[in-house]
């Protein structure tokens, strides 16, 4: 994660960032964004992430034999906040305008395993856990590890991680379950969240742990 | 902002980022950590911030004016937090720990020209906004754009940002108000900034647009 | 409102409670939860609130006039919520759990005059700001008075009314527009947000507020 | 618990209200604003809480065989909270402009037998949630299940217990911990916080609970 150079790593160790995240024993997984306006290359705001979503696919099925909870997320607005003026960010980033509750573009991308117990949350702004229930239903579920995919690494995925750690969570954020629709944000992103926020790890990493706590599930 | 070159810049402005932010009538200036932790080079956390500290105190000197409510921020753990393994983020940035309660690292940098009806927040993460009374303090205030400066760009202050949209607020970041301990970091994250979050704009444009009010104040 | 007893209103006035909240230029309105669930007392968790709904109507009407922001609330439990364990509320209040995304129990009264630009918010526990972009909305839409109305007032119009005003609006409680199933926690709730929270108004009065608004704003 | 007597009573059974929380394995203890400012009854928003004050010190002293995390709140107000006007909760309840930060007010009470490892939290408003890092500290610490003493019962004593369930957190609230200025309001509200949001409880059964925890802990 040395992007930046020597001097930046030096004076990050300085400064005492990048220690590694605990793994706690009861984590979840937490899927943001990837619907079809974040997946699909067609549509403006979306791009090609199939090796991202078939990633999460895989981390999901691994979680699965480990009772893992799934959280999945997806932005979308009503009519109201679309023409009322009362959404900061569509002020900003009109281009979100286009996530319109119930169109396609808010539908979770297909190719994902979801399951009739996974959650669904709406959100309105770049972090899963703001103006969101997310944080509490994480307490109810006693979860002490958030894994982190989706879309985009830039935008919602680093402000639900700066988010999650906030909340009291410990970070993982599996490299090959996130994605974006430019490499040099996505890049620099990893960089940051690896160093303050969470460990940017390798899916096999992040397969292991989950298996590991399968198998203790199944003894 | 072309920080990551013209296949970006198109694909950003296909997604419908990087809207102009507007100016509302009622501002409010949020200076983040510019406490000693962040602005002393001889600290571990901190660096030689001496011109954001410099054009923060001008900014801030332009609001008096135009009675534009300033407000603070700092790091500050108690004992408890540091003792008891209930801060995630202080297990990913365990540096975060020298900015003890009571100490000089968490003071404000003693060239800010801090007034007595200015506010200072006490928080524990990244966010001016998360686990703080900010964003209601803000509400109280009828404040509708908000002037961020501070330190870090990539941590406090992009957090900040995120937050301050989110929350239903304009944001302008003046670029000479805010800093970093590492060039590319900074770079990076102004540019997402500016893509998604808020105006990142010259010193001079905050000068112009606080006097601007202050003139219609006076009047 | 003095249901406690001459004591109580001497204590009360001792520790500076019931002051006259303040009446800005830029009122919203929230109706929490007139849901079929609460309002058609055919069923378990509902009542009779028939004048409610017609009082809350008829405010609605009024701030029509004076362009006045409307959000309705609805508390409404995905499967995942219902089934995981994940909400806590639902434990403690397991009647709740009939109100199921997507039943009758959850769409709005259809005696209520809801407009195209009505905001709607979901929400997962007692406040109308717990979880939910409405404290975002609120300061998007620059308001700074809340007019609650809704059902009960012993729940989820105290819970609202509470975080109204810790998030910086000032809060009036027309009390036609607000009911309950039980008569003894309605009054004691009344009281408590009256002492504490927000004004507890007569509709003419909250008619009347609205009225000159709209007056202003046809000038 | 039947004060508002027997219809009051059926339609709550009716509406599915007042199951038993679930205690779970890691409980907290949140102890509110036992502050000089609410127990001495020589200050205005005081009263004579000595009872409470001693009930919850038998409380801790249980809770501290278990290694339960003990968390106190204080309200206090800045100079420029008291002056500004940014506070909305100061304009309804003016008497809490008494809580000055760094007054004996806002102390807490000599007789509470504090730790060290205690936190201590600051807050504005009447929930010890609100704009605090309290659902952060209670998630990092992987807390289960909150135990909420101090006062006033009708104050911020119910609006904690309101966001503590809503966060996630199964509530206890001991009778004997809880108090406040006037008996009808702590009446009312103790009912409704065991119908609706967590169990109100004898101190007995709460050190029980609490010995069952240490004696596992001591094995």
């Amino acid at each position: 994660m040395s992007m930046h150079g020597t001097e930046t790593d030096q004076s990050y160790a300085r400064a005492g960032f990048g220690a590694r995240a605990h793994r706690g024993s009861r984590p979840a997984i937490v899927v943001v964004d990837l619907t079809n306006g974040f997946t699909d290359p067609s549509l403006p705001t979306g791009a090609d992430l199939s090796s991202v979503v078939a990633a999460t696919g895989q981390l999901i099925g691994a979680g699965r034999s480990a009772d893992v909870p799934v959280l999945f997320t997806t932005i979308a607005y009503t009519p109201a906040e679309l023409s009322g003026g009362a959404v900061a960010w569509l002020r900003k980033a009109p281009g979100m305008a286009s996530l319109r509750e119930g169109s396609s573009a808010v539908a979770l991308d297909a190719r994902l395993p979801v399951g009739p117990s996974d959650h669904l949350i709406t959100k309105k702004g770049a972090s899963a856990f703001f103006g969101t229930g997310l944080g509490a239903l994480l307490s109810g579920l006693r979860v002490d590890t958030v894994l982190i995919c989706g879309a985009t690494t830039s935008g919602c995925v680093r402000a639900s991680a700066v988010d999650a750690v906030q909340s009291g969570f410990d970070v993982l954020v599996p490299r090959q379950c996130v994605g974006d629709r430019a490499d040099g944000p996505h890049q620099a992103n990893l960089f940051d969240i690896h160093a303050k926020y969470g460990d940017v790890i390798e899916l096999d990493d992040a397969l292991g742990y989950l298996g590991s706590l399968a198998a203790a599930v199944s003894v």
